[in-house]
């Protein structure tokens, strides 16, 4: 199964407004975002074929297209949200201690979290510089205040979202509830900026934007969910990251959350004394799949998964977009809802 | 010596309004930001005195009423700047691995790097949300986008000048020029944006934000070299800083930059090989001190320090200060100068 279309339609403008956001700059310092989108290799050569998928400004393109905007007027928001993504990318790394992002050593096993922590704010604050452009693009004040606003309050979210994340590590009485409150903040945030920034360069009323938040919220803990099976059951050649990488460290995944309250009595008090231990044991990760599997995580993360992108295609229902957006984002969602990296 | 009056004077108002920035939130995340900005000790408890100068507030409210502004308007962006400064001192803490701030443990010695890295992402957020109220404080729209653009601009200019300064520390052949590249970048920028913070709230014109500018650069200048001299030769009780702190982690700061290239060249083969040795053995220090003592190196840094401040004062000429706010900038240009914390 390829990349969905849309994904492809959109890039090259996505990849030149990028590069427009990162022109010039300290060689020191941009070379290592360069590095991190995929422009550059470790030796600083130009590179091809390392770079995201570009899914946030990708949404944001696409729903602008959908409600009449011209997708000129939200490129420098599209790039704004997808650099706050990577310098979200950027930090989690350091702060994971995951030493491989998309089959490369990350920003902070190449030149030490010090400075790779350096690389995220600044990819942070290009994002931000990127809603300059606006201005040239003829959005009016009000709305690049209200770009602005959306930019920062997702960044607060998404922080706020990592914090909660954390904290989860050194807790076995995590809860669904609490799970999906911190994947809102930590992913769904800019997935649902986004679609929103999409829908306001459009110049779409507040009902349309609301609808296009919570549509965002949903797709976002779908993509989540997504991303917590992969990290579990993901083929490592296709996704880029270790087998089981996700038990390995302990993260509260849902399929982890879910069996920590569901299974049976012994496999809850043996699961609670896998993740109580120090991460990095592998010989416990067969353990642990084998209690997902038999507690029905699986299955119920997958419905989860499907419950979530339902949703988000009914928040969409009243927004009367045309045949071929509502198709692409059909697409989008069975590539996410079914994709193995 | 006591701190200037006018540190005091605006005082009250900057707390209410940094307390407006950081009402609510998660309480996880806010805890850390509450205790770095001294309203919390480390057991979460109502605290005080731990707070920094809010040199930077300050000075933006001073100019802003200078030039017939209210201080009212200004609040909010006076608030970013020392909430954006704020953010920048958690990170650099994380960076240089300082396990002390105002005398108590940095965020990350007591919550660790990761969740430090957070709060520092949280106050930089809150810095820019800030500016949001400035729209209740009746600021015209364009003013606003424009404070958005100075707060970004200033944000990239300090990773930037972190990023510099974490590199000089392998290098051995650091220039004057470049040092003050750095230190224009690190610890000026935030100055000079304060300055022209406070005029653009206040509504000068062009001319008068460019002067405000340079003004600020340059006693951000002064202000950094006086900061380096205190690493060196402060008192630790008063700094808070280890003894010779800043000698002990290779730190090119001015008065070494300059012996390295003025000392005699026996000193600087000395200074080199010190300074090429992995960091934290105290027994140089004195080594060190000696040899910046016979390369007048000393001298020369509060001799630099005397002649920014002085470039700072003459940028401000032209701005037609009432003589209250003059005295109160000569009276901070003095204490920053000599002082001892």
């Amino acid at each position: 199964m390829g990349l969905p279309l849309v994904l492809a339609k959109y890039r090259p403008a996505i990849e030149a407004e990028l590069r427009t956001a990162l022109a010039g700059g300290l060689p020191s310092l941009y070379g290592m975002l360069r590095y991190h989108l995929g422009w550059l290799d470790e030796q600083g050569r130009p590179s091809e074929g390392a770079a995201g998928k570009a899914l946030r400004p990708t949404l944001c393109l696409l729903i602008c297209e959908a409600l009449g905007g011209s997708i000129r007027t939200a490129l420098p928001a599209a790039a704004a949200v997808e650099l706050l993504h990577n310098a979200s990318l950027i930090h989690d790394d350091i702060q994971d201690g995951d030493r491989e992002r998309r089959h490369r050593p990350a920003v902070w096993a190449l030149w030490g979290a010090a400075q790779a922590l350096n690389a995220g704010n600044a990819l942070a604050s290009l994002a931000t510089l990127s809603l300059q452009r606006l201005a040239q693009a003829g959005v009016p004040a009000t709305q690049r205040l209200r770009a602005h606003q959306l930019l920062h309050e997702t960044c607060l979210s998404l922080v706020a979202g990592q914090c909660l994340d954390l904290g989860f590590e050194r807790r076995l009485d995590v809860t669904v509830p609490e799970y999906l409150a911190m994947a809102e903040r930590k992913t769904a945030a800019t997935i649902a900026c986004a679609l929103e920034m999409g829908g306001l360069l459009a110049g779409a009323a507040e009902p349309s934007l609301r609808a296009l938040r919570r549509c965002g919220r949903s797709f976002g803990l779908a993509f989540q969910i997504g991303d917590d099976l992969l990290g579990i059951y993901g083929d490592p050649a296709a996704t880029g990251k270790p087998v089981g990488g996700d038990i390995l460290r302990r993260k509260k995944t849902l399929p982890v959350v879910y069996a920590l309250e569901h299974a049976s009595p012994a496999a809850q008090r043996r699961l609670a004394e896998i993740y109580a231990a120090p991460p990095g044991d592998g010989g416990a990760a067969a353990d642990v799949t084998a209690i997902l599997s038999a507690a029905g995580a699986r299955r119920y993360a997958q419905r989860q998964a499907e419950v979530h992108c339902a949703c988000a295609a009914r928040a969409l229902c009243g927004l009367a977009l045309p045949p071929w957006a509502a198709a692409s984002l059909e697409e989008l969602a069975r590539f996410l809802a079914s994709r193995q990296a």
